[in-house]
């Protein structure tokens, strides 16, 4: 290179495509690190075939579901069970079909190209799915299921997932991971400690949980001084299973940063239902806090996913239960949220913390530039309604300029679909790959750079991130 | 097709610019569904020639006087008419004029681009409007709009227009869409319900209109079940004109769901002028909440428009009175704020309410998710400041992920400048497929889909939206 | 040009590559107006040569600094003295050898490309800095920096600046400004009138403030009166020294109009030391009016900067004092808030006033419609964070389409990094003939209109919205 600088630079953006394919060729045989995702332990532990297409792809993916109930269409007749028990699961075959015939309301949604990438990489399907293929298809995804290579295990090897972590409540006894720990099976699948059922005053299950907490730990959750202990402990058994990680969902980034003594008074009055206006919100706050201070000791990544108002239609709520694609985003505030936390522990050597938002016009305004200059800071990838192309690229261009890359904590697939895991870790490359070869065309970096940048993106920033 | 998935797929992007002439080629011919805009039902139902260049594209358009003002020239120097009636009208020549010599503040805005094809396909214009073309751009348009086929019904055949809806006070009476419906003009023209008059209690013509509401339907309005009854019979009158929905034009999206008594106590105060502060709002909250239970029930298509704060310039308002370019709008939030009013209706078979706004930073945290779950809920178009080619693309990246295209309603024209209805049309058109051909070059979609995908876009989603 | 209007409008971008290097055949080479930064007037008043490469680039920027914070580096390692006086200045050689190992953390951000411009255009660097180049660069930028070259006022020369505005405290005696005023040297440099010591009560120094402005001006600033004639004073000094402008940080933009008498009593609250709650606030937003109301009287052009959060990490505040990367944006709004000062003053004609922002979805939804209506608004460029190349795309791409180019200020470099000031113009120019260039290939602009514009946007707007 004879010039640190193009006479082009900004001004024409030429090759980015050849670029990009170059990039890829890279990116596209790196292992898979999934250190975020919601997979279900036990397909891994007894290694069980997958019941059919529906079953797999439609009815447990909320993402697939809620479209159709926006297009009037009933949960139920795609699976979905409802919570009086009432009515028949239809025939597998006649949620497919349904699906098929309606498949076109996911044009140009990421739902459509993560099947689609499914489809072609994994099942070999040639025809696009419609009502015309539906039986079809039906008939070949059935037939693969029922071979060997289709079970879990196999396909956890097929992916070349390195490493995957699975979430999993905070009194969870974790069965089916010790299973997997026995060390017959190499494939790494560890927990993820996510305590929201008794750091939430307004969780349903709270009360529950706090006395579930002390028959599994053996501690005094009557006390603040117990109930802190009861959670090392958890956080040590998950540890122990190969945890690096927390999670932490909240309706919002809110932090605080209490007296001792008034942690303990809110925590009493808490635990005796006597808490008083605003006081659910302050525990919440408070217990990021503390969580925070415990990863600062024991190492553990803590990741907050703040933002989602949950079930917001009362009577989908009533009628199928929690997760059926009716939470909806709210407004996001964290520059002064985080300030408690980060002035109490944020200077901590061993923290780390990942942060999500469902509001994008934090990432420009709050997020890189807190990431940008927290050293225990790192922006988690674009989540949820954002883990999509237009998604991840807005991300990339209002982080990059002010975090940098490497302020940031790579891909989470973030999935309860497994077979769609290969696929949206491909999504994701693509786009970084287009990202950093427009980079490239337009001289704001060199070619040598980009490559290295990518492995990092595919890779590199995940296992640092995650400790993994 | 061989694979439903391409190798190229996010990498190049290449091949676009001849997808979409090939869309464009299709789309430029559909006719043209208007379901939202401020065109006046007089000029069609008398079909006398519009006056003049300056009085058809200038003086009415505050698009374009509120630029000049923005740059220290006076509005009554555009023809737009003091409050006071002090001073005199400006020569159309000479408005004409000074436009045509400040054309250029207009460069990148989409006034400029809809003026230049209004110039080009209907006045024929050949040289770029500046000082120097005034006159002759004066007389040649000047000379058309003598000539019978420029006159309104002429114009309206010639743009191709399928249907047109106009904005209609709730007391209107809608004399001119009376005479239309004589039978003697095929051309579909209909109201739309208004009722913001009598909706909102801070409108300083409120309680006049309670006044009227009772004169011209007979009920009671001095109690809540005669006002409630009073709104259906107005309701039911429009739509025997031909009206398939309402707007709603309120400062912000707060809903409410009051008890009937608590309800009925809230008007009586306001309709006493007894109001304490936040009845005004608590009350347009519930109103939107009483609209939408009518509209389950009559199948009107319920129009929301939230956002602007009127009359920022109190001298302006004080000189010129409202719509003068001074209406700035404020951030939104409508998760919470619809949440009201959809749990009390927002599963009714019949209901269908089009949301707007004008802070796009709702688009994909807060629309496209609600959207994309709720039966009711559609997308409005780009609205007002947003109604531009960036604005357009930025709504298609950021609703269509999550809530697809077919969870919107196609494009409103929402104008009180006829001439420019084509004009406006076009542009939507031409961004869609340049959207819907960058997805195809993305191998995001296939071929076939996007032509599919454009001619809902153009003509598709706004009817059945709006059951035209 | 036969047309008005081209039949490929909006569908193919094609050729925008060569009209983007044709503007920016022109826009190179016109001269640099800088009418707001933070470089030292010292600089140019003592024309001494300076320190050291790292000196120069590396310790007082605190885009870089912060960046390797947030790395978990020292800001000390980086010859950033702590406030206690502890420690030794490491050796600037080893400064440059831990940023050129580091520098690839600046990947992908502007800060990179100002750097590598600057390493091209002025240094004449040939390989990319990295660990295995610090040394030859470190020596070869110290070799230039001793040259009579690479004095202040030869630079100032070699960068075509013609105007370069500082910024300085209101009791600033300008004794830099006054000693460059003695005509021995042609360079011009002007003051920059900012009083926020003084109109803010949070201000750890607005008492001894108060004091000194009594002092510097002789007024009584003890009663209201005196404080504002005392502004008025320090206004004019600031004048004939060549100020043209006024700028005022602010936490938001928050402005009021109260009755003089009531103004008086919240500014002897303040002064006394017995502010009650929300009583600094409002004085700061009551001082924005009465500034702009100065400035529609003697002229000066009014800057308003409003929304960071000053030194959110507590320890580093501790550590090293302000302005370490440690100022976080927060929410913004603006309709709201101006609203008392443009309704007090805004229709004054010689008042200009120039709004930045932190938080870009005010640009579309509050600035662009403020500015593109009121005539004395008019938009700065995109601010610190935004200062960036997808910062400045986003910014046109959000402003243009409603208040045009013509509200707009031009570019601010805003830096205290004098060897930056022409790189950073550059990037602002590439940027501006790309988005030019997009819009002549996409027909939205002919070819010879966006040759006046990047005049405009390089030079003259920034001349007349300065009035320099």
């Amino acid at each position: 290179m004879e010039r640190v600088f193009h006479e082009d630079t900004l001004l024409t953006g030429t090759g980015a495509d050849c670029v990009a394919r170059a990039l890829f060729d890279v990116a596209r045989d790196l292992p898979l690190i999934c250190p975020h995702g919601h997979t279900d332990p036990a397909w891994f532990a007894t290694d069980a075939p997958f019941a059919d297409p529906a079953a797999l792809l439609v009815t447990p993916d909320h993402y697939i579901t809620r479209m159709f109930a926006s297009q009037r269409m009933r949960l139920e007749d795609f699976g979905v069970e409802r919570a009086d028990g009432r009515g028949s699961a239809p025939d597998p075959r006649d949620i497919w079909r349904r699906f098929a015939e309606h498949y076109y309301l996911f044009r140009g949604t990421p739902t459509r190209l993560w099947l689609d990438i499914t489809f072609d990489r994994l099942f070999g399907l040639t025809r696009p799915l419609s009502a015309s293929t539906a039986d079809e298809s039906f008939d070949l995804i059935s037939e693969r299921l029922v071979s060997p290579e289709f079970r879990p295990r196999a396909l956890f090897v097929r992916f070349n997932i390195e490493v995957l972590a699975t979430t999993d409540g905070a009194l969870d006894p974790l069965s089916h991971h010790r299973a997997l720990a026995d060390g017959s099976w190499s494939g790494r699948i560890v927990p993820t400690y996510r305590p929201d059922q008794i750091t939430d005053p307004d969780h349903e299950d709270f009360a529950a949980g706090l006395k579930g907490l002390a028959e599994i730990t053996g501690e005094d959750t009557g006390t603040w001084a117990g109930y802190l202990e009861a959670h090392r402990i958890r956080r040590a058994f998950f540890r122990e299973l190969g945890a690096t990680a927390t999670d932490h969902g909240v309706p919002d980034a809110a932090t605080a940063d209490l007296a001792p003594g008034d942690a303990a008074a809110l925590y009493d009055r808490v635990r005796r239902d006597r808490a008083e206006p605003g006081d659910a919100a302050l525990f919440r706050a408070q217990m990021l806090t503390e969580m925070a201070r415990m990863s600062a000791e024991d190492g553990m990544v803590m990741q907050i996913h703040p933002g989602a108002l949950r079930n917001h239609n009362r009577k989908v709520f009533a009628a199928y239960g929690r997760d059926r694609g009716f939470d909806i985003p709210t407004r996001a505030e964290f520059t002064r949220s985080l300030a408690p936390l980060l002035n109490a522990v944020g200077d901590a050597p061993g923290l780390k913390i990942v942060l999500f938002t469902l509001d994008e016009s934090v990432y420009a305004r709050e997020l890189a530039p807190l990431a940008g200059a927290w050293p225990c800071l790192t922006l988690g990838p674009a989540w949820w309604f954002h883990d999509s192309v237009e998604g991840m690229r807005r991300f990339r261009e209002q982080t990059t300029e002010t975090a940098g890359i490497y302020n940031t904590a790579g891909f989470n697939d973030d999935t309860r679909a497994f077979p769609s895991v290969p696929a949206r870790h491909e999504v994701a490359r693509r786009v970084d790959c287009a990202y950093l070869a427009g980079l490239v065309a337009d001289h704001r970096l060199r070619e040598d750079e980009a490559f290295e940048m990518i492995a990092e993106l595919t890779t590199g920033l995940a296992r640092r991130t995650y400790r993994l």
